[in-house]
């Protein structure tokens, strides 16, 4: 990394900080329009059934009640993310002919304010024919099994393949093979601010939409084709969002409701839901069936590795085609796999739809991965750090036909991370009930595959400049709470050679900021629209450049510079100007027209996958009660490769996120579920972590410079979620012999493995 | 005028119609932000003092209040929109030392609700030391008269001057000189929606300011500078605005008051201003005394004219220096003035401040000059209309140093009116109380001479086309109910083969459409920012044209058509595809990046005044009560040229509403003042004249063409509130006899005309 920057690298305050601590950050429900409505959403309170009738007269006849609506009234477009494959579009605005889950939506209501609206949907009268239910992979898959979806009678919605070097020759020659199956779980995104959204209408043939939304590009597109509207006369404004973990990166139905009724009524309409409804309807990350069959040569390295995973998606496809292509690629990440193949299953269950979330895939295959790589050192006799250092990915390797990795600071990661938390030291000498684990990540940063089948280049900067000494950063990159507005905006004033607070920002708004943005997933916009924004600055620099190159009649063999608030001759700093006189000048040089620069990045030429991978590794100390079956997280520590940094009190601040959901992950989230029901419906069920269950530990930052990243940044924040579970059920592996291959890991799993329950 | 226009020339329905007659659209007084206070301010009650001592402790100590600023707490830097003049620049945001009306404001509450901010401000205690005051430009300029801004010791602050041909020599070879006085009064726009502003701060360093102006950049412009803040630290949004005519154009002092407490709070803060406030306090046209010396020659023929004019200019400069300058400028048009020397002199007085009012100066320079025309014709024995044929200025005729004229249809307007009106035979046998009267105007399409000081091109638009099939424009012009969001999105429209509804429009955010525009006033909307649409449609086209003529092989000689929604090859027009198709292959052509094209406007080689004039004659028919006095208009008829009318229905409502002002500026409404106290505080008191007092009339379009319009057009609407007077008062005269020189022409000064008083 370079110590040239000035701002890049420095860890300053996001500049929401203080408007969120003061409270006045605007989120989405906090929106007031003139003569709004409240939406409210019927939901289907069974898991599978066939829809005979719904009779919303009582309900249209509710003084209050402006729109009643069920799919009758819409033109029943289906829609999903995956536009490349039309048919993998499986959803409808409102159920038609059935409803597939609990919490499906089959009517909605908008009324002058909430409890009518509430009151209304009770009077909804739906008339169902219940159909059995398939509430797990297996129960889909089995002979006979019911047909949630008649285009797919075998109930599995899309399969994804990896599939290079000879695998059966790697088996072959393995000296150890691992067969395992293991399971994990769903878990809640469980961000701060549940989804909300006001849509109004401007009586002239256009819609806004505010909401709170990871993609507003999404919404926009996916918005106009269910309501059979253009487009562009469809405008979405994220506002602050609370949160989103992949949550929030699709069109919701009450975003549509909202919409249509807005149209209807003409007023405008907001739906907000409640935690309950979050909890129990909302997406979640994809439960998994996973076989993992690996094979080794007897020094411990990898020689051929088999990896199949069924993903249990609920009722629809929502982001499933993603993760399972994801999760494949994750299986085969990390280490060399020179034999490698992949089947990915997405199965339709009566369960509320699984969709991205934080790690998109990677939670899944990394703790099976990380667990079996654990394994496989026990059996072999190693170290499980050392079974790692042997086969761990570097620079220059390639996964073939998929991607290249062009940075990678993995073995350092490993070696740091042993040295940090005395490794080798605590590996053998801790007493009984004390353990010590590891995990590994590799993350990507940002997608290739243009699934959404945009017609745009994935992320476009505008950038205007000022003779005030501003400018003015015009993105569709979308902060919902990581903090890409103040990174974008350290990017721009370190290109620039100004401050941060020399940038004004308007960001996520499809109507005007730049066309398009693909949005906030996958660790996508530092490195995607980073990279706009320097190519932006890049045409505003040479603008500036042209006036001071006259001003002072400079040898066009001179270089410049743009730093300090000066543009000037590098070698001779004193023939230049203050930056805010340059745009004058440059202005005069326009004879009037703005300054402004444009940059747009696709990633080209980096294979399927993403531009670049980042690379970690933490371990866990736990302590368990073996009465109990407690597990104690004592210290959580990491070194991670995520480039340059552009930010570091911001990428630790994502690391400590990332721990606290890969420990709720591991040890104590889950849905508990009956017959397609979510029992687990508010945060006292549904337990994520508090702040005390924080464990202490610390995070080193690998020095790596990407060269496809901004200033050579890379993903950081999303990868680490899933290094945690592995790390902790290999610490307690380590600390009671229980090997947990079915997350999470409960005391009574640990009992059970210990042979006391 | 070509007929072959598609959307240009055809009578639209607005594109606001649907939502303002629904009652949906929201003005600023209907913004709600959370957490929003409400802000009012503490006038002068005396109309010139010292201010000895200002304590606001108690009013600070009434629970809700949350700011109380005084001119103490802020940086005291004077403002002013003419910027190109510093020292033109009088105002402060809250009164220092003195004050200078009844009304002037000296201090500012922000409370939590509108009741304890009324009854905040009567807890502040202000001492005033009273001095004398001047409230007529004869009392101002009188020896000894009290000073009311010490730099300007005579009270005026600043004189215009006109002068070209020799003038001495024009009256020594006058056959006929008339050499009169007029004075022509005060009085108020009475738009619909009272000022009103919001302004936000983000806690970051920068403030949002929603408010009700004709001119978001200078608002942004001059917060900046007496915030001490830059100016693109600062957004300005314009909402729907309830109508403007001149008297929202400058920074008002409650937009710094919510700008300055927003930023103080942290909390948003909405000022809006009471009816009683804006009658008593309000910008207002500028009374005037006016002094014309005009020589005739024999046969009718003007061979020198005087003209010089007192303004009263109220406390401050406001937009008097403009009107100083187009007052004479008008007194110089319509007709061939070989020899004319202008002076005008704007006087400082302890009113409410005068400012722009539509018409700008035309509607005093015009009930002057067009009556006098009236009075010479009447000495000469001539009918009005002959004298004015003879002198009338034609297409290609020039001022001197001043304006070229590049199309004119005045003559034939005249011609016109004459015939609908039957005006020859009406003139000679008309009953006594009986009249027909005529006047005439000519009017700018936006001014040339930037007092501004703008360093942008006088305005830009933005212009991004989409594979939807659908276009947006950005723009800063703002509509303030006159119509231009329709009329651009038909220019543009017609230049790129579309319809309104394919367009839709972000205009008049200082943040996000293009910097800049000077905003709306003296008509300069329709041509300049309608230049620029074009020229940025031009560069939509070329890069459409390009991927069609690549698509069919064409020879580079093709003419192409941007038409009917298809881009074709004109000689064959099945070459060609859809609109939003061809977008679609420029933006593969594009690798992705969307289809932009820009275009800017500032008129070249155009003088000193405007790019374009319009012209137009004004009969008028009256029946006078002889023993009352009372005035009823019987008809108003219009011939008008003001080049291609882009929405012929929209030119007919401005003309309407001009007839409308008209009426009230000659017969109804008048301030009643009393030692610098605005009496008439109400619409009882303030007389304008009501739906039922609009006389019946056509109004019939000239046609010509004005090439530096958009497809032809000028200015349409605001010209033609000037010679509804003069026509009214030539009428009554031809009536009664009565010549009236001072207007309004109320029933009384009739009868005492009469000598019947």
């Amino acid at each position: 990394m370079s110590t040239n920057f000035s701002v890049v690298g420095k860890s300053l305050p996001r500049s929401d900080a203080r408007i969120k601590a003061v409270g006045a950050a605007r989120y989405c429900d906090d929106i007031i329009r003139p003569g709004m409505l409240f939406g409210k959403i019927l939901r289907s309170p069974v898991a599978h059934a066939k829809i005979l009738n719904i009779d919303v007269s009582k309900a249209k006849a509710l003084p209050g009640v402006k729109s009643v609506i069920t799919a009758d009234d819409t033109l029943k477009i289906r829609f999903g993310n995956w536009r490349l494959v039309p048919e993998s579009q499986d959803e409808l605005p409102l159920a038609t002919d059935k409803v597939r889950f609990i919490g499906d939506e089959v009517a909605a209501v908008a009324a002058i304010d909430k409890d009518i609206a509430e009151e209304a949907l009770s009077l909804i009268k739906v008339d169902y024919e219940e159909l059995p239910g398939a509430f797990s992979v297996d129960e889909s898959m089995a002979e006979g099994a019911p047909v949630i979806h008649e285009a797919n009678p075998n109930n599995i919605s899309l399969q994804r393949k990896i599939d290079y070097g000879d695998l059966d020759q790697g088996f072959a020659d393995s000296h150890l093979i691992l067969d395992n199956e293991f399971t994990v779980h769903a878990t809640s995104h469980a961000y701060m601010e549940p989804c909300s959204c006001v849509a109004e209408y401007d009586h002239d043939g256009r819609l806004t939409i505010w909401t709170s939304t990871q993609t507003p590009y999404f919404v926009q597109c996916l918005l106009a084709q269910t309501l059979g509207m253009r487009e562009n006369d469809i405008r979405v404004i994220k506002p602050f969002v609370g949160g989103g973990f992949g949550g929030k990166m699709e069109l919701r139905k009450w975003e549509f409701c909202a919409a249509f009724m807005a149209r209807e009524t003409g007023r405008p309409v907001k739906f907000t839901l409640t935690r309950s409804e979050e909890l129990t309807t909302g997406r979640r990350r994809h439960p998994m069936k996973i076989r993992s069959k690996i094979g080794f040569s007897k020094d411990g390295i990898i020689l051929a590795k088999e990896f199949t995973a069924y993903l249990d998606g609920g009722a629809y496809n929502s982001m499933g085609p993603t993760a399972a292509f994801l999760c494949g690629n994750f299986g085969g990440m990390l280490y060399r796999h020179p034999n490698y193949r992949y089947n990915g299953y997405h199965v339709y269950t009566n369960k509320p739809p699984a969709g991205a979330m934080r790690g998109f895939g990677a939670p899944q295959a990394l703790f099976v991965a990380e667990t079996q790589m654990n394994m496989a050192a026990q059996e072999l006799g190693m170290d499980p750090l050392d079974i790692r250092l042997k086969n761990a990915m570097v620079t220059g390797d390639e996964i073939p036909g998929v991607a290249k990795i062009s940075s990678c600071g993995f073995k350092e990661s490993l070696l740091k991370v042993a040295e940090m938390t005395n490794w080798r030291e605590k590996r053998k000498n801790l007493k009984k009930g004390q353990g010590i684990g590891i995990g590994c990540y590799s993350f990507i940063s940002g997608g290739v595959f243009n699934w959404f089948n945009t017609r745009y280049n994935f992320t476009r900067a505008e950038v205007r400049a000022f003779d005030d000494g501003t400018v003015h950063l015009l993105t569709m990159a979308s902060d919902i709470g990581q903090g890409c507005d103040t990174v974008l905006r350290q990017i721009l004033a370190e290109e620039l050679g100004l401050e941060v607070k020399d940038i004004r920002l308007t960001a996520a708004d499809t109507a005007v900021t730049p066309q398009a943005d693909l949005g906030t997933w996958g660790s996508r916009v530092t490195l995607m629209a980073g990279n706009a924004v320097r190519k932006a600055a890049a045409e505003i620099k040479e603008q500036l450049f042209k006036v001071v190159s006259m001003k002072f009649d400079l040898n066009v063999i001179h270089d410049m510079a743009c730093k300090d608030g000066r543009i000037y001759a590098k070698n001779r700093p004193d023939r230049g100007i203050d930056f805010g006189e340059a745009v004058r000048l440059a202005q005069r040089a326009n004879r009037g027209d703005p300054i402004i620069g444009y940059g747009s990045y696709t990633p080209r030429n980096k294979g399927l996958v993403t531009p670049a991978f980042s690379f970690g590794a933490q371990v866990a100390e736990v302590e368990v009660d073996l009465e109990t079956g407690a597990i104690e997280v004592k210290e959580m520590n990491t070194a991670h490769d995520c480039g340059t940094p552009i930010n570091p009190m911001s990428v630790e601040g994502q690391l400590e996120g990332s721990v606290h959901m890969g420990l709720g992950y591991a040890l104590s989230e889950q849905f508990i579920m009956k017959g397609g029901k979510t029992l687990t419906s508010t945060f006292l069920d549904y337990k994520i972590p508090c702040a005390e269950d924080m464990p202490p530990g610390k995070s080193v930052h690998i020095d790596t410079y990407e060269p496809e990243g901004p200033f050579g940044a890379k993903e950081a924040g999303e990868g680490l979620v899933s290094p945690t579970a592995p790390a902790i059920a290999d610490a307690v592996c380590h600390a009671t012999g229980y090997r947990c291959m079915d997350l999470p890991i409960t005391p009574e799993k640990v009992l059970k493995g210990l042979g006391k329950l």
